[in-house]
C-alpha cells in the first residue's frame, strides 16, 4: 500500500525498542517532511555513532577513544569509584556536576532470570580496578529493585576483604512528590532509612 | 559530556516533531545497541525514502512515480472522489479496504491563522479534476474541527455549480466508547445526526 521506500523506512524504525507500527509510521512521515540537509545529517550521524562509539577499556563507559574522557582526566577525585548499571547513568550523574570521582559500568545487573549469573557483568574488571587503585569508597548507584539489591550485596561481599568502604546511594521519597502517591515499598524504605535532623 | 558522535545523533533525532531531549537520548542509545546491518539499513532507508518519494501529479498522494498506484489503477470506482487533508489519511482509508474510489490530497485545511487563505491548498487542482472527470460524488473526509468544517463548506460552495454531489463522512460517537467519556460537542453532533432505525 505504501510505496516501497516508505515501507522499508517504517520497518527500520521498528528496530527501536518500544516503537510499534503507529509510531514508526509517524517517524517515517516526519522524515519525508524534513529538509534535505537534515535527512542527510540524520542518516550520516546514525552510521557515525554506530561506527565510532566503543567501550572505554577501563570503565566500560561509551567513548570514541580507548579511554573515555572521565578515565582520562587525572584531576578527578581518585578516592571515589561509582558503580552503575549502564553508560546512560554515567551521563545522568555527570549532568549533575557534583560527583567528581570515577565510574565503573557493570553492563547490567545480577538477575534471577539467568540464575544469578554474573558472567556477562564487568565485575572481574571492577575487582581488578579496586585491587590496583587506591579507591577509598565504592558507591553503588544502581536502581532500587531486587536485581539492584542483589548486585549491591554481591559487590559488597566480594569487596569485603579489600580495604575499601562500600556504600549505596540513598533510597526514599523523591523530592517534591506528593505523600499520598508514594508506593508503600518506597515509604517503608524511607522510614527504615530515616535520619536524625541535625 | 557525551562523545561527539552521540551528541550529534541526539541532535539529529530532535529534528522529529514531538521528540525532545530525553527521547532523542533514548533513541540514540538504541542505535548504539543495534546490529551493524540494522544501523546500515536504517541509515540507507532514511536517505532512500527522502530521495525517492514525491507527490502524485494527479492527487498529491505520496508516490515513487509521477502517478501513484491508486490513480494508476483503472479498475477503481471512477464515480467517487474522496478529499483528505494529508497522504496519511489516504493510507488509513486504504487499510480499511472498503473505499474503492479515488483520492484528492489537499495538503492542509483552511485555517483562521492564515486569514482563511486557500493558496497553499490543492483546491484549484481539485476543481480541475472534478471538471475534467465524471465523478458523481465528492466525499470530504477531513477531521472534525473548525478548520475541517470551514474546508468542507468552502469545497461544497466552489463545487456547487458543477454536477456533483458533495458529502461529508459521518460524525458521532466512536464505536465502543463509553457514553460518560464522550465530550459534549460530539454528543450534540451525534444527536443532531441521529438516524431512523430501519
Amino acid at each position: 500500500m505504501y510505496p516501497n521506500s516508505i515501507k522499508n523506512l517504517i520497518e527500520s524504525f521498528k528496530y527501536f525498542p518500544g516503537i510499534g507500527e503507529k509510531t514508526a509510521e509517524r517517524l517515517a512521515f516526519s522524515v519525508l517532511q524534513m529538509e534535505k540537509e537534515q535527512v542527510e545529517s540524520l542518516s550520516k550521524n546514525i552510521l557515525d555513532a554506530s561506527k565510532k562509539v566503543k567501550r572505554c577499556k577501563i570503565c566500560n563507559n561509551l567513548s570514541e577513544d580507548d579511554k573515555c574522557s572521565i578515565c582520562d582526566n587525572n584531576s578527578r577525585n581518585s578516592d571515589l569509584l561509582c558503580v552503575v548499571e549502564d553508560p546512560k547513568t554515567v551521563f545522568s550523574i555527570e549532568k549533575l556536576g557534583t560527583f567528581k570521582g570515577y565510574y565503573h559500568v557493570l553492563n547490567g545487573l545480577i538477575s534471577s532470570f539467568n540464575n544469578f549469573d554474573t558472567g556477562e557483568l564487568e565485575i572481574h574488571k571492577l575487582i581488578e580496578r579496586v585491587q590496583n587503585n587506591s579507591f577509598k569508597e565504592v558507591i553503588i548507584a544502581v536502581k532500587q529493585c531486587i536485581e539492584g539489591e542483589m548486585t549491591a550485596l554481591y559487590i559488597k561481599n566480594i569487596l569485603s576483604d579489600m580495604n575499601v568502604k562500600v556504600t549505596r546511594i540513598a533510597s526514599g521519597i523523591p523530592m517534591g512528590a506528593d505523600m499520598e502517591y508514594i508506593d508503600s515499598l518506597t515509604l517503608e524504605k524511607a522510614f527504615d532509612n530515616r535520619q536524625t535532623i541535625s
